[in-house]
């Protein structure tokens, strides 16, 4: 059983809706929009990313003869429905922003638009893909914004939320411009680049830490990473020091050493001494151990003598925002256009488009969110990426993606690339789309 | 490709340091424990879950041949540690606190004790699957304890993180006590009971509300629960009134509403008035929309006519506290107590039991944590449930860990009850336990 592809990894709602929709011959287009409805307290843009696995999701979408016999077991639902989720594929349309755009609230970054049973039934899915993977790329370009080109390596899948959270928060972190991974499904599925160093169980397993030390470099001569900090961080930065010769002497190198406790600053400061000192100042310093972006850019700031940085639970958990207040609503249904008007989540109906403006030296000005009808100038952010349930293209490369998402960073206004929230992004509602909601309204 | 079954979801250093020891011949037996270091700030306590998910990993641990190709290809890995990975299997003894067991820091909940290579392997999935479900199950145990015995559903499938998230997030709150989920394929993998109502979708599909309800009536006679807060909340409530009649007609009536915005507490009582006088008394009252443990309390203390909760996102996510401080260390090495020393990472070495002390009153009194080898009186939360990698006995059933959990949870005392954070229990760490990592320290 594998979660991540059943079609039953969805809400009950979905299916009841499904049916009662199916007998009332309810199967004229629906259009289905997936939108940030506001930022989270500490975000000031967003970075879409997911929508490689949500394509995936609906090429593949089927139900398989075990679960047909478990729903109809279930005694839920009629055989009609049964013989149509037995046939179900996905035959709609999806236009999308592509992965690792900036956005804002109220941009759609997908528009699904197929026959209403199916554009229902994969709400679920697509909104947890949607969710997950760009809460983590945004908390992740987070991180990359204020680690002044130091390389970053997720070291988060301990804590990731279950099997799929580990591995996809790898590629949204990737994507945002992370240099790596330390999960090895991640570096085999995605051909993300894998980094790693040893626990402190290493060192315990052994009962003198310098043995540990060069047992590991015999196992692993062209990736000697040292943990440092199991006992007493400086006496060990001594052992390095006292063990690199003998190891050069046998043609290896310790190429860095790890600290993962205490004041990160502080030990890096005398561990480079030491290292410097006793001949290894090409040795380099990689710091791990509750580093968020916060803690990033006061050891950026304070000039910490270290090379590179992990950062595992706060970025794979999106910690301080472990959901965005998104939604996928319906936005038209059989030609006409819908809109919800609950209190506080009322919602802009209709097909939309988002417009891009820029600034003379090239930095995000503003956006226009309008109906789709509205054709401008300006760069449109959607654009057609599934035709009747086939690819339009293929999957873009996950490294081209992370060019296009450094290359949307680099366009962020100074702004909204610091860690405190500024002043909102300038993202204008059309007369044109303020004017359907009107009449929409009028309509009910 | 399932990243819930695959050896390879698991971090690099894992399979640097399993090829490390393999060539220094370290495969003697080594004995980690996963535990928890300090509780989240607004946690009282926790709930022990993801057992049965680990001990399922465990019992089929092993590298695909299409894995063992792609390790080869990396070029990270000698030939003969490949050979080492063909036939991996987990080989060694589990011993555990069951499911739904109540515990606090230092406390381990699970003990792993295998040749070192294989415990070390493990070490990041195990992690992954006790630090998640144990998370979730204590932040539902705080709604349920709040909830008044009315019963709370899980809506959190969408903004869970990923697909196994929303799958063991259905299993960890229904094991405290949620008394179901709309996640379809937790009813089919853990037998979950299963609720579900309508999307606001399926009203705007509608050109009128009233049809809407009456379509969704009859594709659903048995379960009819409407969702009125699209439009008009009590305008959509008096539609019903005027429907149900229709439906008694035919045989059907109104199971129950839903709200899902604006100020729940008021708008249940306008509905309840509407519905009464309507002579829909028998009709109940769902609520949902943002809830979490405490405006669950609220909405409960101010007697709001609601009979029951969904909770969505801040559950699934464990939204104030995304993750534990939790670990997995090793304390034991070919006979040989260990201790990490880090800064603020210390840990108690050696195997460990946990022994629970009640109160006259059968309340929590106090817990003991001692050497294994120091035997009490008192009751042992860590029993045997794997043996050379063989499960003792059957899972046991979830609607028994259920009612476990529930009896833990009538055993706390009050102040560990309350959603506010009281005085810490009584966790004493033992004479002999305190003695043996001093003659650690004094090996060091």
């Amino acid at each position: 059983m594998n979660p991540s592809t059943s079609a039953l990894l969805t809400d009950l709602y979905e299916l009841t809706m499904a049916q009662a929709y199916l007998e009332q011959g309810m199967t004229g287009p629906a259009v289905f929009e997936f939108f940030v409805r506001k930022l989270p307290a500490n975000r000031n843009f967003l970075v879409a990313a997911g929508l490689e696995q949500v394509l995936s999701y609906l090429a593949d979408l089927h139900v398989t003869q075990e679960e047909l016999v478990w729903l109809e077991r279930s005694g839920r639902f009629g055989s009609g429905f049964l013989r149509d989720m037995e046939t179900l594929r996905f035959t709609g349309d999806v236009d999308a922003m592509s992965e690792g755009t900036v956005f804002f609230p109220h941009e759609p970054i997908l528009r699904v638009t197929a026959p209403l049973p199916q554009a229902q039934l994969v709400e679920s899915r697509v909104m947890n893909l949607l969710n997950f993977q760009t809460m983590v790329a945004s908390k992740a370009a987070r991180s990359v914004l204020v680690a002044g080109g130091k390389p970053l390596i997720d070291f988060g899948l301990r804590r990731a939320h279950g099997a799929e959270a580990g591995l996809l928060a790898a590629r949204a972190s990737y994507l945002s411009g992370f240099a790596g991974t330390a999960t090895v499904l991640a570096g085999k599925v995605f051909g993300i680049p894998l980094y790693g160093t040893m626990a402190h169980s290493f060192v315990q397993a052994h009962e003198d830490e310098c043995l540990a030390f060069e047992h590991f470099a015999k196992a692993h001569p062209e990736n000697v990473v040292l943990l440092i900090d199991t006992y007493d961080t400086e006496a060990a930065a001594q052992k390095v020091v006292w063990l690199a010769p003998k190891l050069t002497a046998r043609g290896m190198s310790v190429k860095g050493v790890r600290l993962d406790s205490g004041d990160l600053a502080d030990h890096a400061r005398r561990v480079r001494r030491i290292l410097d000192e006793g001949g290894l100042s090409q040795t380099e310093i990689l710091a791990s151990g509750n580093l968020d972006e916060y803690r990033l850019r006061d050891l950026v700031n304070n000039d910490a003598p270290i090379d590179s940085f992990a950062v595992g639970t706060a970025m794979t958990t999106s910690s301080d925002a472990p959901s965005l207040d998104c939604a996928y609503k319906l936005q038209e249904y059989a030609g006409r256009p819908t809109r919800k008007r609950s209190e506080g989540k009322a919602t802009w109906p209709g097909r939309k488009q988002a417009y891009r403006y820029y600034t003379a030296d090239a930095r995000l000005s503003h956006d226009i969110v309008t109906t789709d009808r509205d054709r401008r100038p300006g760069e449109p952010l959607l654009r057609s990426v599934m035709k009747e349930g086939r690819r339009l293209e293929l999957a873009p490369d996950l490294s081209e993606t992370r060019q296009y998402a450094a290359a949307q960073l680099r366009q962020l206004p100074e702004s909204l690339r610091a860690l405190e929230i500024g002043p909102s992004y300038d993202v204008q509602i059309s007369q044109d789309l303020q004017s359907l909601a009107q009449e929409v309204d009028r309509s009910l």
